[in-house]
This record gives structure tokens, C-alpha cells and sequence, in this order.
């Protein structure tokens, strides 16, 4: 499953890293934009020449999930994702009673289609290149952190332009690490009903043991419908389906892929490597416990932070597979190796070495400055459930809206805000329980970040010990109601600061300890980092040519690659293809053990399912965390598949993309409308797919 | 459960403290040497003045299980104690054919008695005061390491000397931290044969969720049978069985608490709670989650780790428990009022203040030195399973025997070698899958704790990534047969020296680089503590005046306290005795959750099993680490219950003992006794109990 489930891992701090540095892309490497594709790595290696009309059909058929991807696979604004892009949803739509992960869920009309609350999904409209404008008035000359300044404030301004003019999201995206800037305009709907999911026992086959293994056996789907003015939505583009896909054929995935930084010096990979990464992972480890002891309390709560819990499984998984990478040493003398002689290169002709040949000292020092900011960022960016999280954003608000539009943080600029309310004021389900268990597990996870004697820690606390802290903070609060959320983003500051609420109150300190840290880390990393970035990429393309893709943020990008399986060290030749044959298989050799309960529908599936019916299949696309939930697609536009995972070796194979043994993973659409049809009876939905 | 386990974890430098520094004991603290009562308390509120031949009986018929607790009762040399206590022999003794964890054990003749492979049991016979001669020629101008070298040269000598002088185990134990030194003379038995062992669906009942909870369930009790030239051994001293147990009767408890710090200065609470238990809360998580993935590899992955799950699920829960204490503002505040108090009376007397004025700053500066030292020296005690800890032992065995017995660690001196050879030698079923994934997790934990660029991480990677030097260090090594061992051990230094055996190369440079810091360690940090905790000893004896029990070390102890419940802040009134409706009703209301499993036989279980029958209990007996299998004692020194638990608020009560809130949980003997002939149709053995 679960490569989504990489990107807020991934934006709170962590990179992925590739070996790419001096190398022209390896044949199938790369997440490119939909306008500037390898053509001719793709005419040379598989006769294929895609036309522009192809890529727009693509472009308007990809729904955004928001640090994932889906697709329209009908006229009638039916989307296709994964069932752990959409588990979000699945939980707030689940009750004591109606345990949706259990039970699995089907409309078989469109009234019983199930408004999910607060989810926003974007349709990319159009691309507009604004690097001048975003640079404007910047020279060498410039200081770095007010350069850093005059980038973000400009990149507000022309945000908030474009949204007033149009009805349409404008988003203006980083690329080659500061190299360039776009202006991406989106369609965006806030009224999305679920419509199909099957049990998460299938959907998640295998657990945390095949979670980025193949051979696999996993449903990993769902569906939504976008609905506008009440009424399913007519996108312009939708994916028809072809059911004739085999070994060989060339796959094409459009998705969003979060964040890779295949461009990092060596100084930026080893403070991955010994600061950012080890921490991550003591967090995840802590994460985990501390979630499976909540869930021992009793049903109700083991249902309630399922979902989460299968979250932070699969960060540990993905992680440790990438911390594994790092430690392995030919990866990084490769990569020294590479930054040695690019920066050899450099050296020995004066005017790159003038412009350039610092920018590798200047990001050394910027990552001493963030090891030193690294912990107490950290800590400073709560996470302690829902009711913290409306706090922070009340008391943010109040702040940041009494400032001009482009002073502000940019989750709080007037183009952001439409989301962001949104967001807020949606009715999904609170589990106070729950929430006083965050709010403690956060408080104890400073302290033991930054020992009790820490200001950090002893501001936050005030004097009062974890347990006790937490249980005042949820009594009360008037967060605790969407209307009181409202009611205080309404009344603002002065309201907040005379406020006893003893949740706004933490709020306020917490955001207080983290301004003065985030204004230092803009300065001292951020800033320092996109200009020295952009320098090695300037030198990059000067001294090795074009054929760079740019590192991924979220944006729309097009990955490809032949359908085939690999050698694998242990496990020898792997096929590409799995079938319902080997999913019983499975299950059978693994009764009883956590992650391979078949659901009861799946434990008498009917005989007329054909046990030889393709299931799920691997690619050699370039995927990363975000590409959950993209069709795979073939070269006539047609949906083949549904990503879902990568395997094993894609996970340190971040650092250093290799076609020998990266493999994405899908469900084949074959498999999956089979079973819709047979096992679930979704006639009416398998005959509106591709319709 | 589980008490027992807290034990490793204190001896690798855990401490648990009290708040009763300034004060005299609360009525029922405290855990008294067998031969130091406090008589005044016990005649006072309970009207009970035990003898000196009472005293005795209990110390012959109590068994030191090394960490843990048992007794004696019956005259053919049958041993009752916990079932987690016994755990690790049923680890040992289970096969992938035959789960002892799952089934259960009963040996219904003697020949079916199984030996526990490695096990040794002890029984104190004489204790004696060598303070003198531990002492003798330190004076108060003697160098503070030089005196604890000389104190540690000193013990090895006794040591020596006794056990030559006898067949009897001599160890000297340090008391009231370095106040004073006894030699304890134990005759060890090596021949130890499992007699009982329910289901541990039943020893446990309640899993992750009820431990350290009361109200409680759970039949934690197994039993061994010690022999003796090949006959069971006739004890000396047994315990008769008692039915009458009611609420408000005494209770006595002997048993070996593991150890604890009640005399803590305020710099090392601060050691312990920013330092020494973050660190161990991570290595627990880390751990607990590792070994869940392990598990998830399968069926016999998983049977073969349970036992070290179930451990560090329990040292998880206990050391939370612990830290929760130390962040509550007031037990932090009333330590600070009585470390205060007692300096501002050692200032106010210039005699004490010259003898004894410096002790706190000293001690604080040998923390500011332990702090540097923690994190390295924590990582070099390798936690990576059966063939590191045998590799450990061969490399460490040749340096030291070839020095002279007064200077060497003292795991191998002349008196310890005994044991040490009993347990290397011993044939308990390794599995090389597991062995190599606790290697691999070891070398990821240096390399996450230090950083991949630290010296210690290069020396013992030696430029190979964990994954391959793990696979490296199993594949080939002559350790995996207890033969090899004995060879290389036979062979000593040179041998090591040449040996080209990965393993052995890796334990070697675990070594050199543990080598100097524990030099460090003993000179600036241990030998300063026991010299400056032996002033405050004495400093709190001149001000406050006697009543003071040493802290608990291991050695043998009576506790004691009422049979009543408590008033909690979360459930109200408490009542002491649970009885089998209970668990029969918890089970029903539980099903389906994990730890809440009935095995078949009590979920078919008898219809004559009474269930008014008192299962477990609670009394206010001071209990740590160690005392699991204690027995609970009436006045007349017959066995009323099992040890097995303490209830939550006994975890941060470590810290500031309270006969309010802490509790000592047991199981009831009455239930234990009608379970094992009802349930389990233990006829003979119930008719042998007491007899």
C-alpha cells in the first residue's frame, strides 16, 4: 500500500535523495512535467511519440488529492484513487456502528453516495512559467535572507492576483530547487461522496509484512464522486480502461509525486542521514507504541486510530528502507564521488567557479545551522491531534490576517485561505479521548526531545506536568465544536489573548516559541538554500547538458516504464504479474496472522471468479510518496492500472533510482473490475467505468 | 505481570528513587534486610514481633532466581514462582512442534520433569558485615578512584577467598550505596526441572492492557523442581500453605528486589529523567516495533520472540509509568524541599559540613561526566542476541584471565567464573534468522544513537553497511555450537587474536572502544558516587536519626503490608480480592482483543471451579523489580500468595512510596490451588504443595 502516506513525512522535513548528480537520467529514471518530456528517450526505447493533445487529455484527467493522485475514469466525475489515499475520508465516515473499514462500503445509487467532510480535490487547469516576476529585483548583489524575503512576498502577491482574477487555485510551485517558479491555476471542488471501498482487510492484504513486497495481493482502491451545484460533475477528460496490458508493454504514470531532492549535496545527504532521518524514525517508532497502547483500551479506540496506525507502519517501513540506503557505503562514495567531480568541473573554469563555486560550502554551513534548529522545530510543529491543530490555526490567523497579504505565512495568504477555511470548519468526527492522549504524547515527546530544563520545554508546560496539562486543554475548550472554531477565527486576536481557554492559551505558546525559530531557519536555511541550490543546478546543466527532470513538489508529472519484474538477490526472478490464484494462496499459507484475514466476501468469493485473472503488477516508473492512487496508463491514454506501492528496493532506491530493481506496483484494472463485479456486485459502477 | 523485568533494566542503569529522604519511612515502606526488621512499626500497627527462627525459616525457604523470586514448598525441592519468571526456561524448552507458551506444561510423574538448560537457582545460607575489610586503607585523603579501586580489588579478594573456603556461592553486596559491604553465602543448584506451566493466554490474561492494572486476572505462576545428584533436592526450609487470607490480614513478602535509588541527589533524579529514561524509552519503542516486524515474518518468527516481546512490552509500560512521575511538578518539588533541608542542616553543623558539605556537588559533577558518557557507553553494551553476548564473553574472558583475579571486571574473576560457565555452556535452541536481525538492529542502533560519522560508529562498522556485516558475523561463525565455544574459550587470546571469525572481530572492537570509557565511567562517575552517596548516608543517618532499610541491591528482603484496596482518582474504591467470576466476566466483555484470549481449557472450564474463589489480590507491601515470585507470607510464615505485579501507581511510587496508592498484586493461593486441580487436573501436585 501506502506510498501515499510518504508526503507528510516527506514536508515535514525529510528528502529523498538520488544518485542522479552527474549522470544523465538511467532510461526510465525521472518524474517529468507533462510539458517537457524525454521524448527522445521514449521514441528511442519504446517507439512511443506522445502528442500534445495526449498530454492535455492526461493533464485534465488527473485529480489532485493533496499529497496524493486519482483520476476521472467516467463522464459523470467518477474518481479513482486508493483505498489508503481515501482512508482519510473512510474514517471520518465511519461510526461505533459502521465501522467502514470493516465492512467495506457500495452506493448502488447515486443518493447513497456519502458527502465525505472537509476533502478538497484540484483539477490542473493550466502551467504559466513565472520566474522573472518572482525574482524580480533580486541581483547577486542581494542579501541572501532578504532575497529569501522578496521570493516569498512576490510569490504571495502574484497568488493572490490570480485568484482574484479567475475562479480558479492559483499556486505558485518551486522547481530545480529555485531554478524556476510556475504559477499552476486549479479547479477546485469541496464536494466529494464516496462511492466505493472495498474491506480494508483486502484492500490492505498482507499488512505491514507485504507492504512493499511483491509479490502482491492487494485491492488497494477506492472511488469518489465529484459533485458541482449538487449534481455529479462533467469533467472535460476522463480515462477510458484497455484490458489488454502484458509483460513488455510501456506504462505511463500521471500522478504527484511529493518531494524528492536528487540534487542534495553530500552535506544536506549526511544530515539526512545522521540528524533528520534517525529522529524520524524514533518519532515513528514512539508513534506506533504509543498508538497500539491507545487501541488496547478497547474497541471503539483500536477503531478509531486504525486508520492512523496503519499511517505510521507505513512511514517506519518506508523510512527504515531508506535509512538502509544511506548506510550503505559504495551509495555514498558514489555520491561523493559525483559531487567531487562536478565540483572539479566547476573549479577549473573561472567564471562558474566565480558564480557558482561556493554554493557547496554556503549549504554546509546552512545544515550546521539547521542541526543546531532541527530538534525544537521539530517539537514546534504539533502533532497532537485535531483540536491543537484548530488552536494553532486560530491563533495564527488572528496574527498573521492583521498583517499585508505578502508579510504573511503562507498558509495564511488571502489565496490560501479559501482551503484553509474549508479545511477548518469541516464536520469530521472528534474523539475527545483521543485527543487529551495527543495533546499528553505531544507534551511528553518535547520533554523528552528536549529534557524539562529545556526554555522550550518549560514555556510550553507552565509549570504543569503532561498528564495534567492535556486533560485542562480538552475539558473545556470551545474548539471542541466547528461553531467554535468559527466563532473564535471571527473574534480574533484580542478576543484570543483575553481568552482563558487553556487549549488557546498552549496554542499561543507554542507559536511563540516556534516565530523566532522558523524567522532564523527562513534566514539561516531556507534562503541559503535556494540560492545555492540554484547555483548547482545552473552548474549542473552546464557542465553535464540538459536531460534533468526537476525534483519533484506535489506538481503534476508523468513517469513511465516497461512492465516487468527483476532479478531479485533474494528472492530471484520476480514475474510481473500476480492473480486471484496466488492471493488464495497466500492467504492460506498465512491463516491466522496479522494482516492476511480474508474479509468474509473474499473467504467465499464465487466460483466464476477466474483464479488466472491478472491482480496486481509492477512497472519500472519512477514513483515516489504522492503517486498513490495514479492510473497507469497506456500509450493510447487508456487506464491499465491504479498505482498503489513501490517495492522494497524503491525505498533506499530514492537516492539512486535504478531500473534493475525499482519497481511501482498497481492494481491491474483487470483484477480490479472482476472483482467489483463478482465478489462486491458493482454492475452499474463496472459498467460506468471508462463510460 | 512482570515485575520480574524491570530488573535488566535497572542494572543497565535505571534507578528508581523515593521522596523519603528527610522523612522516616511510611508506615509499610521499605525492604528490609531479614536481620534489620523494623520491629517498632511491626509491633506497633500490626501487633506482629516475628522471631529470629521465623526470620530464618523465610530466608532458607526463599530462592533467588537471579533477578526474580521464588520459594520453596514443598520438602521434595518444589519451587513455585511466576510464570514470567519462568519464561525464559519455557522459551528455551519450546520447539516449533511443540509451543509451551501455547499448551502449557504439567509433569504428571517425576520423569517427565524437563531440565531448564542454563538455569541456576541460589539459596542465601549466611550473611556477614566485611565493611571493614572492603575499606580498609582508604582514608579520607585516598584519591576517589583509587579508593574505588582498592574497593574493588578488596571484594574480589573475599570473593575469592570464601568460595574456596567453601561450596558455596560468596558475593559481597553493596549496601546503603557504599555505607556498607556483606557477604552473602549461597549454595547454587544447577539442576532446575519444569514441573507446571499454564497457558500463558491465562499467565497473562489481560496482555499489554491489564499489566500493572488491578483489578486483575491472571494466573502468573509456574513451578520448577530443583535436584540434587539426580534426585530432588530436600530443603532444609519449605513454606505450608494458608487458605484463610482476608482483608486487612498482614502480609510478608521475601524476595530479591533488583534495585533501588530512594537516596538520589536532585542532579541525578535530573540525570534520570532528562537523560538516562528518554533514552530508554526509545530503545523500548525502537525494540517493540522491531520485533513486531520480526514476528509479522511468520509463524515461528513469531513464537520464537515472544518472550522478549512480552518483555519489552513490560519494561515499555513500567519505565512510562516511571517518567510520568518524575514530570509531575510536586514530586520534583517536595525532592527539591528535602534535598534542601538536609544540606541547610549539614551547613548549619561545621563538622558535618567539612566531613560531608561537598557531597552534592560532587556527585553533581560526576553526573555533568555521566551525561557525556551515557549515550556511548550504552550503545557498547550490545543488546544483539545469543552469539554477540556468547562472542563478548570469549573475548572478554581471554583479557581478563590473564590478568590477576583483583583486577579484573568482575564478571570474570575466580568466584564469578562458576555461573559464567554454566550459562556459555548451556544448549538453549538458537535461531540464526533472528540472530542475524538483532545483530543488523544492533549495528542501526550505534549508527542512529552516534551518527554514521562518530569514531566508535566507523570502528565497529569497519566500513561495512549493518545489513552485510550482520549476515557476515552469523553466516560462518564457530559460536553457533555451545562445542566452539568451549573451544575458543579453552583456546583464549592468541586463538581470538588470529581467528579470522567475523563475530569474533566484531566483539573484539565492541571491546577496545568499551574499554576506556568504562575506565572513565568507574573513575568519574561510580567510584565518585559511592564515595559521595556513602557521606549522604551518613550525613541523613546524623540529622534524621535511624529507621533508614538500605536500598534494594538484589538481595534478599521482607516487605510487608495490609490485604486492603485504595481509593482511586480514576475508579473509585478498590477492592483487594478479584475472584473467577471476574475473570470470566472481563474475558466476555474483552473478547476478541488482544491479551484477552481465554486457552481452551479455561474457556471450557469446569462447572465444580467455584467462582466465589479468590483469584488475585492486593496488599501494600513495598515491592520493585525482583520481587516477582515472591511469595506472600502470613504471620505464621505460611504462603498466602504469589507476587506477581504492582499496580500502577507502584511505577512513579518508586519514586515517593505511598501506602495510599501503591499496591503489591499476587495471585491468591486458593485460586492458584483450585485452578491447577480443576482446570488442569493437578491432583499430585496440589496434594504435594506444603507437604
Amino acid at each position: 500500500m501506502h506510498i501515499k502516506r510518504l508526503a507528510p513525512a516527506l514536508l515535514a522535513g525529510l528528502v529523498l535523495l538520488s544518485g542522479s548528480l552527474s549522470a544523465p537520467a538511467r532510461a526510465d529514471e525521472g518524474m517529468w512535467p507533462l510539458n517537457a518530456l524525454p521524448a527522445a528517450t521514449l521514441k528511442d526505447k519504446y517507439g512511443f511519440e506522445p502528442t500534445q493533445e495526449l498530454m492535455l487529455h492526461l493533464q485534465r484527467s488527473a485529480v489532485n488529492f493533496g499529497g496524493a493522485s486519482g483520476s476521472f475514469v467516467s463522464s459523470d466525475g467518477l474518481v479513482m484513487t486508493n483505498h489508503h489515499v481515501g482512508s482519510g475520508a473512510l474514517a471520518d465516515l465511519s461510526t461505533p456502528e459502521m465501522d467502514l473499514f470493516k465492512t467495506g462500503f457500495l452506493a448502488r445509487r447515486r443518493e447513497e453516495e456519502l458527502k465525505a467532510p472537509g476533502m478538497q480535490l484540484r483539477v490542473l487547469m493550466s502551467i504559466r512559467d513565472v520566474t522573472d516576476r518572482v525574482n524580480a529585483g533580486i541581483t547577486p548583489a542581494t542579501d541572501t535572507a532578504a532575497a529569501g524575503r522578496m521570493r516569498r512576498e512576490a510569490i504571495a502577491t502574484i497568488e493572490k492576483e490570480e485568484s482574484e482574477k479567475t475562479d480558479l487555485t492559483a499556486r505558485v510551485v518551486t522547481l530545480y530547487n529555485g531554478g524556476q517558479y510556475h504559477l499552476y491555476l486549479s479547479k477546485t471542488f469541496t464536494d466529494v461522496r464516496l462511492v466505493f471501498a472495498p474491506e480494508e482487510d483486502i484492500a490492505s492484504f498482507g499488512g505491514d509484512t507485504d507492504n512493499f513486497e511483491f509479490p502482491r495481493y492487494s485491492l488497494d482502491a477506492m472511488f469518489f464522486r465529484i459533485y458541482e451545484n449538487g449534481k455529479p460533475y462533467k469533467p472535460s477528460n476522463f480515462l477510458k480502461v484497455a484490458t489488454d496490458a502484458k509483460e513488455g508493454d510501456l506504462a505511463l504514470v500521471i500522478g504527484h509525486p511529493g518531494r524528492t531532492q536528487r540534487l542534495l549535496t553530500l552535506a544536506d545527504i549526511e544530515f539526512q542521514r545522521d540528524v533528520a532521518i534517525p529522529f524520524q524514525l524514533q518519532r515513528l517508532w514512539r508513534s506506533e507504541t504509543k498508538l497500539m497502547v491507545f487501541a488496547g483500551r478497547g474497541k471503539e479506540q483500536a477503531r478509531f486510530v486504525g486508520d492512523d496506525r496503519d499511517g505510521v507502519a507505513n512511514g517506519r517501513k518506508a523510512i527504515t528502507g531508506q535509512y538502509a540506503g544511506l548506510l550503505d557505503p559504495e551509495v555514498m562514495n558514489a555520491k561523493r564521488a559525483q559531487e567531487e567531480s562536478l565540483r572539479a568541473a566547476v573549479a577549473a573554469n573561472p567564471d562558474w567557479s566565480s558564480k557558482w563555486g561556493d554554493a557547496w560550502k554556503n549549504i554546509e554551513a546552512a545544515k550546521q545551522a539547521h542541526r543546531e534548529l532541527f530538534r525544537p522545530l521539530a517539537v514546534l510543529q504539533p502533532r497532537a491531534g485535531t483540536l491543537v491543530r484548530r488552536a494553532m490555526t486560530v491563533v495564527r490567523h488572528a496574527a498573521e490576517l492583521a498583517k499585508p497579504n505578502d508579510q504573511r505565512l503562507r498558509e495564511y495568504t488571502d489565496a490560501a485561505l479559501p482551503a484553509l477555511y474549508t479545511s477548518l470548519y469541516a464536520q469530521t468526527p472528534l474523539n475527545l479521548e483521543y485527543e487529551q492522549y495527543q495533546i499528553e504524547q505531544y507534551l511528553l515527546w518535547i520533554t523528552e526531545t528536549l529534557g524539562s530544563e529545556h526554555e522550550i520545554t518549560k514555556s510550553i508546560l507552565a509549570g504543569e506536568s503532561p498528564a495534567n496539562l492535556a486533560a485542562k486543554a480538552v475539558q473545556s475548550s470551545s474548539l471542541r465544536d466547528p461553531a467554535g472554531v468559527r466563532e473564535a477565527i471571527e473574534a480574533g486576536g484580542a478576543w484570543i489573548t483575553k481568552n482563558a481557554d487553556p487549549l488557546l492559551a498552549l496554542a499561543q505558546r507554542i507559536d511563540a516559541a516556534w516565530r523566532p525559530l522558523n524567522k532564523r531557519f527562513e534566514d539561516q536555511v531556507e534562503s541559503v538554500e535556494r540560492a545555492n541550490y540554484a547555483k548547482i543546478a545552473a552548474a549542473r546543466f552546464a557542465v553535464l547538458g540538459s536531460s534533468a527532470y526537476p525534483d519533484a513538489t506535489g506538481s503534476l508529472r508523468l513517469s513511465f516504464g516497461a512492465i516487468v519484474g527483476w532479478n531479485d538477490p533474494e528472492k530471484g526472478m520476480v514475474a510481473p504479474f500476480t492473480n486471484f490464484q496466488g492471493l488464495f494462496d497466500r492467504a492460506s499459507q498465512r491463516t491466522g496472522e496479522p494482516g492476511f484475514t480474508m474479509p468474509p466476501s473474499w473467504a467465499s468469493a464465487p466460483t466464476s471468479l477466474n483464479p488466472e485473472t491478472h491482480f496486481n503488477f509492477v512497472c519500472t516508473a519512477d514513483i515516489i510518496g504522492g503517486n498513490s492512487g495514479s492510473p497507469a496508463i497506456n500509450t493510447k491514454g487508456e487506464v491499465i492500472g491504479l498505482i498503489f506501492d513501490g517495492n522494497i528496493h524503491s525505498l533506499p532506491g530514492a537516492f539512486h533510482y535504478d531500473d534493475r530493481m525499482n519497481r511501482a506496483v498497481a492494481v491491474d484494472i483487470r483484477g480490479l473490475l472482476e472483482a467489483m463485479e463478482k465478489v462486491y456486485g458493482a454492475k452499474e459502477l463496472v459498467a460506468e467505468i471508462g463510460k
